[in-house]
């Protein structure tokens, strides 16, 4: 039965309008003035804003680390997304299998029953021979198309600059995106060595081994090589100004160089750690000052970064205690392993459900983006840049039906309690909001109203990407 | 009858996808997949990009200058536009009467018989004192929003900055927008009166008198007076880099700035004044230097300036000769007013028509800007920037449709014999283009099918605008 | 009777290293090592720093405003001066006269038979007419060759731009500097007008009404007039880090312009204005913000900023009450004048005596900038600047012996008990000091050795300054 | 015998002045006017300028690479610089032997008996394992107190980002300075290697494999490894504005970071490789843009960079032709090893002789530079960063008597028939010089006269340095 989403006011990566939509199947059909049709489903949006689902470009569900594993897995994971408005995650495949066909059967096995959302896969390149280099061009025959290296983590995960170099040709001639994280791993490997043998075990210590000033190079050494390598690069989870000044240096001097930041970023310093609780905004990289807070506000505003994803990799802050999920206790290892060796402490932080409610209250009712900019960051841009536009991120005809309606004037206090995560602690508690999401819809179907959750495992679809996407 | 534009490729500021539009009447009823209605006219617009039509924030029509006025009057002026793909222009008001009101008059007794497109208006400020100021808010009863005033011009239109700061405050309380003509008008005179008085006389001396940094002091003067007035400010005709590059020094500091730039400054430099017919390339403020040329697409390209108007003020180039317009001779005083002055040269150059054609091939063709941002720059910009958001300058339902079909693959050499301006010179003579309007709607009728023209006088109306817009 | 200075570290604007200096009448004679002598009084200054004496560019003594005077005479002041290392000043003139001539003449009368140390005239051309042009060159005669110009205090002082680019050409044709006070006199008055009508009438609303983006765009603006006057310019009290950021972006634009700072924006912001006392604290421009504070010193250390003078002007705090200054009662009325209207309270600050221990503690000491950037800001660039190099600013053979045997190891409570200025408070009163003059020269003659005071009315001699000095 | 040279104007880093110097055995004694003493030699300087001997921080004598040896030794490369009025140089030692001090004993023996101007060596550090950290401290034992590191040249020269970062903090505990060679090598060992693959073997390849963006990253890296380990770094051969840029980026943020330019940066670009003899202008980095020319000219303007060395490594262009050298015929491979192989042509240019000379008359003379700005530049910033200050750098009493007396009238036409290098070709031929050495004192002897040589082997002395310099 076709739905008539009726009466919103629609709101997009640019324009904002009154007017109804007719979803057919997974599809929006038409997005018109007094849409009528005699058998549809008529969904009064009066009052509300309707935009398309959320795009989340940076997740890691149920992803092993040190000697746990996130706590979210792709069905919690998902289900918590899709309370905070997004429809899309796209998960990280770690390259830690023979071939890369296989890790990424490794990360379907995991996911493709439990997805609850549609999803997609970036591949980790961590280790590069010249069986990698052939094999990547075939992840796009698995629908792959964008490949993720690291100047951190030093025999581990890190790439050398000349092997990240080759990566980038790569992606270039096969249309490919390149994704970086920008660390300088050799000082970090050395700080948390010294730190350690210090007796200097306590989570600020996380923070003070990672120097910010090891990922403004990094940034800086990043669009270099991508501007000889001819190639675009997407910087992951920019952290401070002086990042994003690079990124805009570069951005002005012609190299094709786009930045991703994440909520905690805009909100949180350094400072956080010194709580008792420190251990919770553990995540890498760190959290820095306020200043890099209201830089990278001012980078949103105007243009140097192009999306907000979440890097959401939750873990319990005190795994050794059940919470309840779905009716069941759930005790998942977490921070605590780290209690007594910051270095062990598990990286991450929950972040996929909070998003955009976060970034509606405190960027657009803050006045710091506007809600065309909320939309363009938080879906549209994604959407392209990965290559799934115009099939998500937009609200026009031809598009998944992936529409979430939001009260603007829904008033909550935000917290744990609230969110979906299946984790014990929320980065948020206790903040106040105003605006969220009312109903969301996923290629057509209701999947959240309100509490309800409506979606179900499985119900969410793997996203084949095309390559040669829109680099902004 | 409804009309229904098949199958084009819709291009809107952040969107690029496939659709149909459904018209009824002067608006846009709908934007859908296959949509199909029974006693629909059908437009194919296969293979065709569908674009908002093209909004000009910056004309001079039926201008009266010097010893004579601007050769474009308020039907030709409008059917050039039109030819060009651009549906609404927004033309000025001289301070020349007793009241506002009056002026205002006076402009519509000569545009609203001839207007063959929309349009609205803009009201100079060049004189204040306590009656205007208690006139402007009047002004919001006739449909004006937006107040232009001038630093240089002294003792003609120039105010004084306390007086601009005084226009912005009464902006700021009404919701009104304030352009500026950002120039150092001291310097100016002093330089020009010395030129002549050296038996300076040709057109180099044109720009030699005009130095650019009186521009960009001014820019940055303009942008104190806008932050100390916490009221927006939108620089017309931004022509250099330092221009562009105070404005994004102003805007990374949470100033409310907006800048313009029009086509000629992208491709020209004070070199055509040199030239034997130097005098076509006049205007104020002047052409300058390749680097400006290429500071300003950069600019364009990331956000620092935010739409592309023309200053259209065409005269002819010997006015002692009479050109054919609509078939009968036309022969109107211009550049040859100055050939023994150069301060005497009409001020001005045709413009409107070009605009879109010339921005499509040598932008977006050239890879400087993408199509959503030359439709943003030249069109959805413009309407939330001056208050006719969504009514104009969007593909949304409940829009006027205001609709350009474009063929992207038309070839043609262009020139005042394809331009539609009612003057004797081109600027663009023999540049090749590859990308043309093919049929332009204007508020659902067809005004422009290929070389026809099927507007008339009188079918363009007057557009009221609502304060408070959208700066962007 | 020639002097040998024996044993001590000299430090001038670039060099440090040990020697002696031999004196012989008014001049430096060597420097040289072991210098012996037969018939010379020898000064041991072995522990001891040697630097060439301070250059104050920027005094007002004996300056009438409103209802009274500044409080430092040309004696008084001079003797401050000497006793905190300075042994030059640099007085403004103003234009009250019927001719510049008579002005100075004025000045000389109030100057010559008080000066304690050297001392020069800038002349403010504060009316632009005919005659005034020509008189200016003639002020070369008269031994001046700067001349100070206002972009604010309307109906006063202020120049119109024209005007300031008519006072750079003539600079430029006789090799003068010009000097700018950098704000929008504008903005200010309808502020200041508002401020009074709405009853707000406390210091704070001295810096409220006078915004700090005025000064801003004043320097580029002052920046645009130099360029296109291809003459070189001088910003005094440059007291935001915006005024600093548009001196760097002009003088990497190839722009001559310099600029002055005064401790006081090093170190205090308008919260001060809000103290009890806070008419202390009122100059023009007021100090602004801690971000500014730290802007200006980075530009000291990177060259941006060439000088620091103090733009010395003291009032009374309570003129109601007298001091003992030289054994006698002294009282002149001060900023009580304005206790009911901030408008009315004398603008200006005391500084000539504290600005080389101040800067030395709070600058060298802090390690902020070098001890050679000390002698290079306070000195050596003032005379080069001013047309005084080499006969001041420099420890060489053949300059003035105008030299301060700096006591690098004396600590002391700095404040108005040991401030030699006329007035009734300092700015910083109870500030910890490490170091501090101990023995002054002026051309030979001792004047200040530790807490007495040698010099004497009428001691100090007219600098007539030649043309075509070193921009810096 | 004591001499004085008379009446000549003294040119320092910051002073001008006219006085005269007496010079007693190696030292400067004193700096006075009309100085007389009885038994004195007495040297005419009226007319002529009298500056410090010029100090080269960057030379390669008698360095082995590839199948030949730079062909300059220590004694007639020390020669060649005497001529240019250069009287000390500093030569890097490799790290080619087992331990640092025998590598340093190594080039002892080339230099020692060869010397003919005074001379300090840098270390290289092309390896680093625990042995090496132990041998750094011990060289301050051997009077080396500066490191150099390079980010290019992999498997043969490069470190690892940790590694630079140890060096950098072992530098730190002793007040040892690191020189860094910014590339990114990894880059270039794949663009050299796929160069040679595709059979592009002509000069232009050497800067096509050098891409310049790899230099911009690789000074901002070290100048966040500097910022790190909280030690100062002086980045050798800054050949582009971009690297500049970031320099000052860093240095604007509190970075103890320097910058040497090489005159060959300032004046050619690229395109000289295209010539028939391009292989002449081959050195690492290449030479880049026009734009990067100016750019770098205003860097040294403003400070941004602090010295100006040559990284004087001369080869003959054509080895298998003799020149004639001190009256005997020489002939060393030279750059003709690379005819058919860019990779193999030996990396360098002559200039250590050209490098005043060139300065003076396209610097100073076209008004880039200032006389004293000159001076720092080449001469008393060196001898302060570098530890030699005031021994060397610097007029004044105790320092070493190395002067140069410069006649600023004097006109030649230069070239490799005038400069003294010993190589066949010179990159400045038949450029116009005004002003030239007239005259130049190593320690009180006259080493240069005119054409003439006085100099001899054996009579320059190696410079042991102190640790602790003053960063600028």
């Amino acid at each position: 039965m076709p739905i008539i989403i009726k009466s919103g006011t629609l709101i997009t990566a640019s324009e904002t309008f009154d007017a109804d939509i007719l979803i057919d199947g997974e599809k929006i059909v038409s997005v018109g003035k007094n849409i009528d049709i005699s058998n549809a489903q008529l969904i009064d949006a009066a009052g509300k804003l309707v935009m398309p689902g959320g795009i989340d470009p940076h997740t890691h569900l149920d992803l092993p680390m040190f000697a746990t594993v996130s706590s979210d897995d792709h069905y919690t994971g998902h289900k918590a997304a899709a309370f905070g408005g997004t429809t899309t995650v796209m998960d990280f495949v770690p390259q830690d299998y023979d071939t890369l066909r296989e890790a990424v059967e490794v990360w379907h096995a995991k996911a493709d029953d439990k997805a609850a959302i549609d999803f997609s896969f970036h591949m980790n390149i961590t280790r590069l021979d010249e069986q990698v280099e052939r094999e990547i061009p075939q992840l796009l025959d698995l629908g792959i198309t964008t490949l993720k290296v690291f100047m951190a983590y030093n025999s581990r995960l890190r790439l050398q600059d000349g092997e990240i170099y080759r990566v980038l040709r790569i992606a270039r001639e096969y249309g490919m995106l390149t994704m970086l994280h920008a660390e300088n791993g050799d000082v970090i490997d050395i700080l948390v060595a010294e730190a350690l043998a210090d007796g200097q075990t306590s989570p600020e210590w996380h923070a003070r081994t990672r120097p910010g000033w090891g990922g403004v190079e990094a940034v800086l050494r990043g669009a270099a090589l991508a501007k000889q390598a001819d190639s675009p690069l997407y910087v992951v989870h920019v952290n401070q100004v002086g990042e994003a000044e690079q990124l805009g240096y570069a951005r002005q001097r012609g190299v094709n160089i786009m930045g991703e930041t994440c909520p905690p970023y805009l909100f949180f310093t350094d400072q956080q750690l010194e709580r008792p609780d420190g251990a919770k905004w553990i995540c890498s990289p760190p959290m820095r000052t306020v200043e890099d807070n209201q830089g990278l506000w001012q980078a949103l505003a105007d243009g140097t970064l192009q999306t907000i994803g979440t890097d959401h990799c939750p873990f319990f802050f005190d795994g050794t205690q059940a919470i309840e999920y779905e009716g069941k206790p759930v005790a998942i290892p977490g921070k605590e392993l780290g209690k007594d060796d910051f270095s062990k402490i598990p990286n991450g932080v929950p972040g996929v459900g909070d998003r955009l409610p976060i970034m509606w209250t405190y960027g657009v009712g803050a006045g710091r983006i506007t809600p065309n900019q909320f939309v363009a960051l938080t879906s549209t841009n994604v959407a392209k840049i990965f290559g799934l536009y115009p099939q998500k991120g937009a609200l026009v005809p031809g598009a998944d039906a992936d529409i979430v309606i939001w009260d603007p004037n829904r008033r909550l206090t935000y917290g744990v309690a609230h969110a979906q995560h299946r984790t014990d602690y929320n980065l948020y508690e206790n903040w106040e909001l105003v605006g969220y999401p009312e109903k969301v819809f996923l290629r057509g179907d209701l999947i959240v109203v309100g509490e309800r959750w409506l979606g179900k495992p499985g119900g969410g679809r793997y996203l084949s990407r095309e390559p040669n996407a829109i680099m902004i």
